[in-house]
């Protein structure tokens, strides 16, 4: 069986920590491993199939020779580097949102849009879509291809993951210091996140919505291929340590029963089922932390609304919703033999 | 001016204390203060204006000469024994669901609905609302007499108190074992609230709705005079420790914009805007914890909808959600002297 030379930018970070995981887990085709971060991490060692590997400087030589190259630096590494490691060749598939709306660039979640992987080349990137996006499309793309869907009203409630490993920290110092009787610090976020609520992931824009609301809007048009599907979204970070949660409401053209959704997200690769609300059988981030799936429940028809659906999702931010969609996106380049 | 006798049934809970405080703090008229408790908590004490004051068995003796009872001890007690008050004369204000869908029983808000409080003598009783209810109807008044709301969509973010005094130790005492590395034991919530969410609040019906998400629906219609409002609800438990808040998006018949619902809102008695996200402004539980007022941001135009609107409301659960404003219920009797 053919291996491949992977790097991976940002292998320091919780991303990073998770994608030597699921590499390992997936047993995929792994030659060489090339585990790449900033100044800041040199003399750190990572450990890959318990081989001790020290992590490199990310260079513009960093990548010749490699076929992939999984970056979670942030958006201003993989713009400086991405185009870089696509012209030597190497596949980027890039967690950051530098390119998900470059029309040159396919942002691929494996269950919902294989197809459209296909076009790679051009940068020889492929965008990850942003985490809260792909916990809230991975159920709606079979109700959308059986009752096609007119508008999604989404609330997120997002784990501390979603602003990487220092805010998970953030969060468990802070209830250790409410344990302990000591004052809460912030410092990744703006405001304490032990037990509070912070209506607020990443910056604001003209429209009032803030920039992980409007990813929400933009990827998921880009992935379902539906430039108009109407979507609105608010977006909360919760003192939740690292699985996401969505409340969707969505209005469909044609009516979709309970029984039938139910149905069809049983049958969809990626979506545990769990509901069965009377014995208190529904998602909780607590229980899906460290799982593959989007695990989706409270899936009831809206008494609000002749065709709305009602559905609770919930996905593992740092595993589905980054790392593991990133390692799908290159299995399905291989299974497809695209490389 | 005039005094009066007031019980308080459940006084030992979460809410029957903070109605002691804020019958204090707002300098209620109050003649007599009689506390009221089930056999468990005999031999209790609690202290009312500096006087220390032991607790009674609750009975049916308990109203005898008493002109308000302020009941917030579980629906089970107030269907025994609020009607007995009602009879002897007794102005009760229950805190419990047990009469709220009683078409003889005014369910009031009293910056919403004051005017529907004159019904309240075919029973003597009037009933207090649903805490997330009182959340999110309090910042739709304005916006529904301007723009008549045609659709409402909520996700709420429910804090521990909503499920009494021990469930905001349960969250306390599982931060504080996460925090020793023991073990999270699960008593009061079904299952871990700390660094989880529990999309369940009571108990589930029919069609799937919870209880709570159903009791949105029937006391939003019930106190806005609109039986055909159509709503949505889901409804999540969430770790925080004592405001609600709820993502609501409503849709209109006259469009509302930003501007004008800022301006509606600020207006707008028991409702105080903070709203000006590019500098971090937006209510958080932590920092409405406490407060009166329901906190109203995250103001926007909702761009999957014409006439849409979107906000996020945080109200102290404790006080506005249920103390406060069963107390606001007495002094509107008592300014529109029907008492």
């Amino acid at each position: 069986m053919k291996s491949y030379n992977v790097a991976v930018a940002g292998v320091t970070g919780a991303v990073g920590q998770e994608m030597l995981k699921i590499l390992e887990e997936r047993n995929f085709p792994v030659k060489q491993l090339k585990p790449l971060a900033s100044q800041r991490s040199v003399g750190k060692i990572v450990t890959f199939r318990g081989e001790k590997i020290p992590v490199e400087i990310l260079s513009t030589e960093s990548f010749q020779g490699m076929d992939f190259a999984l970056f979670s630096a942030g958006a201003s590494i993989s713009k400086e580097f991405a185009p870089l490691a696509g012209q030597e060749g190497c596949i980027v598939i890039d967690n950051s949102s530098a390119f998900r709306q470059d029309p040159d660039v396919p942002l691929i979640i494996p269950e919902v849009n294989p197809g459209a992987i296909v076009d790679f080349r051009k940068k020889n990137i492929i965008a990850n879509p942003n985490c809260t996006t792909i916990v809230t499309i991975v159920p709606l793309k079979p109700l959308h291809d059986y009752g096609r869907i007119k508008r999604v009203v989404a609330s997120s409630y997002q784990a501390a993951s979603g602003a990487g490993a220092k805010a998970m920290q953030e969060l468990e110092d802070q209830v250790k210091e409410y344990a302990f009787g000591r004052e809460m610090v912030a410092g990744v976020f703006p405001y304490q996140i032990a037990f509070n609520l912070i209506p607020q992931v990443d910056v604001f824009l003209d429209n009032f919505y803030s920039k992980e609301e409007m990813k929400m809007v933009w990827e998921t048009r880009k992935i379902m291929g539906e430039p108009d599907l109407q979507i609105t979204a608010t977006c909360v970070r919760v003192p939740v340590l690292r699985a996401h949660s969505v409340s969707v409401n969505i209005e469909t053209e044609k009516k979709i029963t309970r029984d039938k959704a139910i149905e069809l997200l049983s049958a969809f690769p990626g979506v545990t089922v769990q509901d069965d609300p009377a014995n208190r059988v529904y998602p909780m981030p607590w229980l899906v932390s460290g799982k593959d799936n989007c695990y989706v429940g409270r899936i009831r028809e809206d008494i609000s609304c002749p065709n709305g659906l009602t559905l609770w999702s919930v996905g593992d931010q740092i595993r589905k919703g980054a790392a593991l969609n990133a390692i799908q996106i290159a299995e399905l380049l291989i299974e497809k033999k695209l490389v």
